[in-house]
């Protein structure tokens, strides 16, 4: 039998708040770091969880009280160095809500800061939040995965607008259109339109929360 | 402190051979599954093993005498009914190498089967195979990596057979020259020219063995 590791899960839950990519960050209450801001995280319990994304879903709804409908597993990271108490396994995943999910109770309390420009976090957590930013962005250029930034409803405006965020560029109007109906992962909602101080604008949703729908990207 | 978990890793070791796409497997030594076929794998040592990556290559180097100069975290396969010895969590890896790296010693013996018509193979090994497949045909769309499946020097037809073999389709020679020519991850070796029935053709290497070059793909 090889001596014991410590096997953890840590998730980086992002949002999009004043027009900035952030995450949330929680208040360690145990050492080692106590007092420190750093991800969610915590052990994975062999007698209550039945895989790791298991344990991540219960790890995020005990320290944050959300429950977040697209969790993808994004690397693990290992080694001897990386945890004072001894050689460890992080399996990390990355989570997307709207920000109005994020409604701090008093039994659960976090931060939001933003990705760019994050104070030094315990352990290895900058390097896990650089690694899942990273993949959201790359991700994002040919995939439905900014929908989960969004509220359960939104116009095609909103839905631009929030890939043009994550990405840090302008996209297209009508390209971007053309992209999104050779996907076909949107459902118009019948006779849910948002109106405004312009015209009335229809509203959609995903057509599936657990599908990700992926561009074409060929050779 | 919780439970001890069972921590290892697997390896997806990838070959061209005979048209088809095929993986190594190694007959078990020791129970669950004495003498069976399954992936290359291990407990990580954490007194030895920097990280799982340094895992990876020890296990690999060890029970197959090989060095794979790509090696790529794939996935963290966990749970508590994957092996019988109890909670389990692999970090699973997949490596490419040519065909002629694959010679097996007196102290390393292995076989290599078809990834298409596995047999069933132990513990989630074909669910880790499956997902190894996947990723390969995924990102071998949009990047440099069918390149390890070739020897140090080749010509750019064969590259382009290499590509069309992983992905099963044809490719356009001219879109294809084209595209490499966006990338610039090969290099010509001056005066190595490949002789042969035909008119005598270019020898190539990659630029740098580490660096996955990704053609364009956006929203």
């Amino acid at each position: 039998m090889e001596p014991a590791l410590i096997v953890t899960v840590d998730i980086v839950l992002f949002t999009l708040s004043d027009g900035q990519l952030k995450i949330v960050l929680l208040r360690r209450e145990l050492d080692p770091y106590a007092q420190q801001l750093a991800l969610p995280g915590g052990y994975i319990h062999p007698e209550e969880d039945r895989d790791s994304l298991a344990a991540a879903e219960r790890v995020l709804r005990q320290k944050t009280g959300l429950v977040s409908p697209y969790l993808e597993q994004l690397f693990t990271f290992s080694g001897g160095v990386r945890d004072p108490r001894g050689w460890s396994a992080s399996i990390a995943y990355y989570a997307l809500v709207h920000e109005s999910v994020l409604q701090p109770d008093a039994e659960h309390r976090f931060e939001l800061l933003a990705v760019d420009g994050l104070p030094d976090l315990p352990f290895d957590h900058n390097r896990i939040v650089a690694h899942a930013s990273q993949r959201l962005r790359d991700k994002s250029t040919y995939s439905s995965l900014p929908c989960h930034l969004l509220p359960g409803q939104f116009t095609l405006t909103e839905l631009q607008h929030t890939y043009e965020q994550v990405l840090g560029i302008s996209l297209d109007k009508s390209v971007f259109r053309r992209k999104l109906g050779e996907l076909d992962f949107l459902e118009a909602i019948p006779n849910a339109m948002r109106s405004g101080k312009h015209r009335p604008a229809q509203l959609y949703k995903l057509r599936d929360d657990a599908r990700l729908a992926l561009f074409n990207k060929t050779v």
